[in-house]
């Protein structure tokens, strides 16, 4: 009997990304099944070059499966990521259901790899931000300890799913053309314009994404100390965050320090070209699996020589989901 | 004989708004001159509903001009506004030439309208991701001093001019096609895409527009130990700036103080629906004379209470630019 993987969420944007991750890769499975939901059942994908069927998600999926890659939703992962985990499957999660539940380790593999070997059958995958901030900046906290993270994004569509991409195009056709627009996907007009991410405001005024950068880069840090603060912007771009990253150290830290500490960091390409004006960008970083980081410079704001800023720019859909999922799977 | 105006640099992105502002304010006049280059003399403008000529900029363009708005580029105004204040003209630049000069004013009416009272015949306007920040910014360092901010923009095509807001129209256009497109007017792609402010980068690692907004402010707040860092970055929209701002006060305030402060503040709009996900949007902003505020928040990273973080938008043509100085020449 050989190993047996099964993908959930196989149609949307992370899953078709997840195909993607693992056929480049050559991740080692003998048997794998792309589940969905009944809508999507009975589709066919190409994978490997070869047609595969679209199987519908029910509770009895998960029978000899050995590792399962969620990505369908909050809600999916809370109803059917336990009922796989009891049937003897490990889940990786790319939803939030699990991210904050004590019980389940969050993991990026570049910070934290080792939080991977407590699992009790599920093992969350981080918020896109989240990843693609802590991938540069965990070598830098253990440098230094950092104390404090001033973070503004500049999220792609593609947080949002296929469908927002899809929306982004087709509005920006439409702008062009001089017709009027009806956000529909995403609840403002995305073309030519960016608006404050789109999820719940808590009572502190911080918005879920903000949230999530604060809470799960203390827990993969292992630091309920690490203060952080981000603003969680939505640009009009497909499919990779950028972020503007704003560090305080814990003692002095030179430029050269970080860019050294930068070079040899796994996951993580420094693309910072003063004389050419050439940093992250989107149009870099999508389809990339490393996060480019650039604009390192001393924070003139810090005169202690404790600050540090930074750009970054990393693909939403590989190294913010599936190819960490998948580099989670790898290490199971 | 009545008062006579003259515009330099008619034809520019801020030369056509300064006539879109003149007409909409009314500004008072008895003879207006448009001048531009050598290159658009003789084309033909519309102002006030009627044409008028554009005249060729030459070392006697000034006799009998009482106030002259200049948005020609640097070396322009370094040339011909000393040659117009020498003629008696009182010159409202737009350029960063002057700005930094001692013995240059450097206004946004709304913080330090008193300044203009000191000139020597030049008046100078700000950088435009300045004088969107100042105007929002001061009445919160009124209210209690500001010891540090650290902003990020979010900035649009027209700061680099018309031709470059051509370009991310025509630009977007073949990439939804799927035609290949090669910068121009600015140095990398911007159609669906980001990348840090296209302006030369200094010693420290910090461009231009950055230093500006460190060193504008100071100048304008007349306080050179207020501590600033920015990261500025071009994004694919058309004419409106955004900021995230992360501000440290001297003393705890609160969120309920800054909602008051700005809610009396000229020149701010208080945009902040938590409940319905609205927040300043660069649609919402352009072709306003308001900068939109909101996500006020409490900053969480920092414990001592001295910390707000808002997002700001405001029109980089107007207020950033043609507004602020037609606000200048009212005062004068």
């Amino acid at each position: 009997m050989g190993r047996h993987l099964a993908v959930v969420g196989a149609t949307g944007a992370v899953g078709q990304e997840f195909l993607r991750v693992l056929e480049q890769r050559n991740f080692p499975y003998d048997r794998i099944t792309l589940l969905a939901s009944k809508r999507s059942a009975g589709k066919t994908v190409t994978f490997k070059g070869r047609p595969h069927t679209i199987e519908e998600l029910t509770e009895g999926s998960f029978a000899g499966v050995d590792i399962a890659l969620f990505s369908a939703g909050g809600s999916i992962s809370r109803r059917y990521a336990p009922l796989a985990a009891g049937a003897g499957t490990v889940v990786v999660d790319n939803s939030s259901a699990f991210r904050m539940d004590p019980e389940t380790p969050l993991v990026v593999p570049e910070v934290n790899p080792r939080d991977i070997a407590s699992h009790k059958g599920i093992i969350a995958n981080p918020n896109c931000s989240t990843i693609i901030m802590v991938v540069p900046v965990w070598p830098l906290h253990r440098l230094c300890p950092i104390e404090r993270l001033v973070v503004s994004t500049y999220q792609a569509a593609s947080g949002a799913g296929y469908q927002a991409m899809v929306e982004l195009e087709e509005q920006t056709h439409d702008v062009l053309a001089g017709r009027p627009v009806t956000p529909n996907v995403l609840p403002h007009r995305m073309a030519f314009n960016l608006f404050s991410h789109n999820s719940a405001i808590g009572e502190n005024g911080y918005n879920e994404e903000e949230t999530k950068m604060v809470n799960e880069t203390r827990k993969m840090f292992h630091d309920e100390n690490i203060l952080i603060t981000a603003t969680c912007v939505r640009v009009p771009v497909l499919r990779a965050h950028s972020e503007a990253i704003n560090i305080r150290f814990s003692r002095p830290v030179s430029e050269q320090q970080v860019r050294e500490a930068l070079a040899g960091a796994p996951g993580v390409r420094v693309v910072d070209d003063r004389a050419k004006n050439y940093f992250p960008m989107p149009i870099d970083s999508s389809d990339g699996d490393e996060i480019l980081v650039g604009r390192i410079r001393q924070d003139i704001s810090q005169p202690d020589g404790h600050g540090i800023e930074m750009f970054i720019s990393g693909d939403q859909l590989r190294k913010g989901a599936a190819l960490n999922a998948v580099q989670i799977a790898e290490l199971l």
